[in-house]
């Protein structure tokens, strides 16, 4: 498919703009209509071989991935998608109908939320397929933003789903171990993450939250960012699920460095009062169909503190399991 | 350096953010706070070897043009820059310094258009040098967007500058051509060109205008977006300034052919009625230091006409210029 030809076809998917954008794809700009609340803004980008492999996920997951990617750092900001514009970077080899495979996949993810694809740009070029995704949320009416500097010592740290998980997944596909059904779960978690948009606005109307991040980089990497920009320290107690424990024996890896090393997990991380989350927890896990997870305590002394099996406090740092470090 | 200690270096030359902006680079999204006007939203990939050469450009060159490229579309909507975020795709073997340059590059020029950068991305990779900029902006109270789709049959077609002059400039560096002072002009168009952003505001302000849209593609192509939006045709008059015509014959170019085709000029094609451009044109002759271009009229009948050289009419298109057609 000629260039110009693939971009008319990319336009033709995109649905008439709804409510709140004044002026969709296919002009210079799209316009968004004022609605008086403060507006989040994050941009993404998901390149093939460093953030997926094309042989692990069909086009449309790869153009839903990257959208509820962008949305989770949304989420940690406590802020609702508004808006998405995206910025493909297709190589010249990829056929059309994969290009236009991927787009209905992110178009279709982001109906499913209720977001809207404003606009977008397309490149034809030698490299890599990458997608840029720029996503503009709407916080609540004076509701603040939930910051990466607000956690305070005595907050506990809780985390809307295992960390870990996702880096299970990734490794059972890099090493192609046969699929258990916990496997399973841990491949889909790593392909297919969706953003707790819904897990953080029921956790904003419930309690006063502290801070809060999404897990993209994994457990020490985004909990240590959090650390050094509230200035404080943790504790973590961290107890791995006995099937996640199995699951990772069987793959020879270590059940504690996977919960804390890289891992696209993109679930959030957040502070509060225990005794502010201990009466909503039921209901979340009601609602959600899995619980808030407990991961420790924010102390007043810098660093970051885990006990190993022994039951003695080991320090640790983001860098422990920084890529490429 | 490695990848976590250029990010922090990246982040470190954002100057704090500005009144408008709540919460700039460093959680997990920048927050802009409301101030009642629509939001122009675009996004824009410029990647080395398809939209600029490492050879052509310092990355201080190459960081504040992708930032102009990107107003540039919202200088055509009719809106003021307010924001940018930036997704940045660096090749693993790109000095971290260069990368350092990039973006001061981009910082000054966002700073000279007092444009916020509120956020960003890197993405180390294997590939070329790629910049993401997504640019948001204000249209002024009250004003509507100029939309491609807004041309209307008797009005005039005008230009803020010459079409093709940056093609010739390009043309010239790809040919090592000997630089004559024109040339070196064009040449400056072409690695360094400004939005129109004044310029729009100007004649915004002065003027109620018809269709507008950014010179990216060429004017064939530019033009023929404006009037398969507005459902119109066009009748265009062409004269090459001798010194354009002297100089694309010494690089045995076609003049006319350069004006029409693909060309990076970044400057405002836009059509009024003649007799409210008349009495602004010599004011903005003097504030902008170049006139108004008149290329020709907006028709009832469709398709693109231009006159030939015995003065006959003849029927152009968007495809005569199409890259890879």
């Amino acid at each position: 498919m000629k260039e110009f030809a693939l971009i008319k076809a990319l336009r033709r998917l995109l649905p008439p703009p709804g409510p709140g954008v004044s002026l969709g794809a296919g002009d210079d700009a799209a316009v968004l209509a004022p609605r008086g609340r403060p507006l989040a803004v994050t941009t993404d980008t998901q390149i093939e071989g460093v953030h997926f492999r094309r042989e692990w996920l069909a086009p449309a997951g790869i153009g839903g991935r990257a959208l509820e990617v962008a949305l989770s750092d949304l989420a940690a900001m406590g802020a609702r998608p508004r808006a998405v514009v995206v910025a493909l970077q297709l190589p010249a080899r990829l056929p059309g109908r994969e290009a236009l495979a991927l787009m209905r996949g992110l178009i279709a993810r982001a109906a499913a939320r209720r977001c809207e694809v404003a606009g977008g740009n397309i490149a034809v070029y030698e490299g890599p397929l990458a997608l840029t995704v720029t996503a503009l949320g709407e916080l609540p009416r004076g509701a603040p933003a939930t910051l990466r500097s607000a956690a305070r010592p005595g907050e506990r740290i809780y985390a809307t789903g295992l960390p870990g998980l996702a880096r299970l997944g990734c490794e059972a596909l890099a090493r192609k171990a046969r699929p258990t059904p916990y496997l399973r779960a841990a491949i889909r978690k790593y392909l297919a993450p969706r953003a707790c948009v819904e897990e953080m606005a029921f956790l904003g109307r419930s309690a006063p939250l502290g801070a809060a991040i999404d897990l993209s980089d994994g457990l020490a990497g985004d909990l240590g960012h959090v650390l050094a920009e509230s200035g404080v320290g943790a504790r973590l107690a961290l107890e791995a699920p006995a099937d996640f424990k199995r699951a990772c024996a069987a793959l020879r890896l270590d059940a504690q460095a996977c919960m804390l090393g890289p891992s696209d997990d993109y679930e959030l991380l957040f502070t509060a009062p225990e005794r502010r989350i201990a009466p909503i927890a039921p209901a979340f896990a009601r609602r959600f169909g899995r619980p808030l997870l407990p991961l420790g305590l924010i102390t007043p002394e810098r660093g970051l503190w885990i006990a190993d099996a022994a039951g003695r406090a080991r320090r640790i740092t983001a860098r422990s399991f920084e890529h490429g470090a």
